[in-house]
């Protein structure tokens, strides 16, 4: 089971404070990196919205024509602040842990993950599942924490001796476990390689279609003082892929 | 034009004598993992070795059962000596730019390179001359540094102020030009990210099959002092990529 952090209180009061919970999707500045790997119309579709959160990207969806959406997340604070929008009977929030829920199969269109697969345990399993319950011609689209951010013992820009600000890349090839201090002491974040993630989704089946190691454009650099470090190492993975029929790629 | 480091003299005279040019394939330790990607047989295959150096790689695919093997390098130095080998009718050296090199259409069973792509200026353009001189069902396999080590201003490992070694990231996503002092002042290499590796690929057509952020074994670590360093950062990146027929992603 994944730790379910966003139920301390102490990591919730500030969480809840972050820009991308409080202003929603504007908050976020790669959603329209992440939107744009999703299919242009949602008309008609089913999605599915893995650690959906507030479901500030479950409602997105049903205001673009999304006829039913499952949001799930472990977290019981999350859900409870999700449901204090208007009810909408087009989507379903359910409490459940992504590291053993089981979907329905041939059932969804789209399947959508934001920041949240770095701190699964099982993501293979998770994986296989999306692949299984999304119907042929379906769009997998999903954001993590980069590699590179979750791999050093020491997650924190440092100079070095010429007074370059550097990143201190560090046991890149050694997965597993990550305890970090954000918001809360204790975190715990799964480290894979990008190659993981790429031959996971090979191996489930799904045909990549576009990666993007995600960093602020250059307005918002100039606009956000900091944010041009993401330059030295970007802080967010984008991936999209396709279950395509009979594709399966031999080996 | 890419840079052709190889026909300088000075360097040439040290970069024969590194393991993998003196002893061949046996003195590169990812070439069982390259091997691995490329086809279980290559009885009958025509085989393209692109940046083929001493012809290592082209003498053993026809020593594999190729049946026809182009060998294209920039260097006339690197060709020469692999004349040196007895004279095989199946192998076909060619001395060519790659950054202008046209290829013949619908040919190729197999197409290869070896750490030779980080050289070139106009690499999408390369990429999609391989598409097209590969038959339908064709393997593109190859490798290059890996973008974590072509990416910083000082490619070398430091100590941070906890005496942890680290890799100095930065500029990672920022592309081109990258001049290092190796075995000779000078050398160009240009910087990829690995996003712009796989999605290169993935526009011209190309079905990612695997990828593999290639470090030393636990055995070979244990033998060579200094190699545990590549945990830390792999020294390269290795990809598989296959044409299928009518399986362009939809996007």
């Amino acid at each position: 089971m994944a730790q379910n952090i966003y139920d301390s209180e102490e990591f919730f009061k500030e969480y809840i404070q972050l820009p991308r919970q409080a202003k929603g999707l504007t908050g976020a500045p790669e959603w329209p990196a992440l939107r744009s790997m999703l299919p242009a119309s949602l008309t008609g579709a089913k999605f599915l919205d893995l650690g959906c959160g507030f479901g500030w990207v479950s409602r997105w969806a049903r205001e673009e024509g999304a006829v039913q959406v499952l949001g799930v997340d472990i977290s019981e604070n999350m859900l409870a602040k999700a449901r204090t929008f208007p009810a909408d009977e087009g989507i379903t929030y359910l409490r459940a842990d992504l590291d053993s829920l089981v979907l329905p199969p041939s059932t969804h269109n789209v399947a959508f993950s934001s920041l949240t697969f770095h701190y699964l345990k099982d993501l293979p399993r998770l994986i296989t599942q999306v692949y299984q319950t999304l119907l042929s011609g379906g769009t997998f689209v999903f954001s993590v924490e980069h590699p590179l951010w979750t791999a050093p013992h020491n997650p924190h820009f440092i100079q070095d001796s010429e007074g370059h600000t550097v990143w201190p890349l560090d046991r890149y090839l050694d997965e597993g476990e990550r305890v970090t201090n954000w918001l809360a002491d204790g975190v715990i974040k799964q480290h894979r390689t990008l190659a993981t993630y790429i031959n996971n989704l090979i191996e489930a089946g799904f045909t990549l279609s576009a990666i993007d190691e995600w960093a602020p454009s250059e307005e918002e650099m100039a606009a956000n003082p900091g944010w041009e470090k993401s330059r030295i190492r970007p802080p967010f993975l984008l991936i999209k892929a396709l279950k395509l029929v009979d594709q399966k790629v031999a080996t």
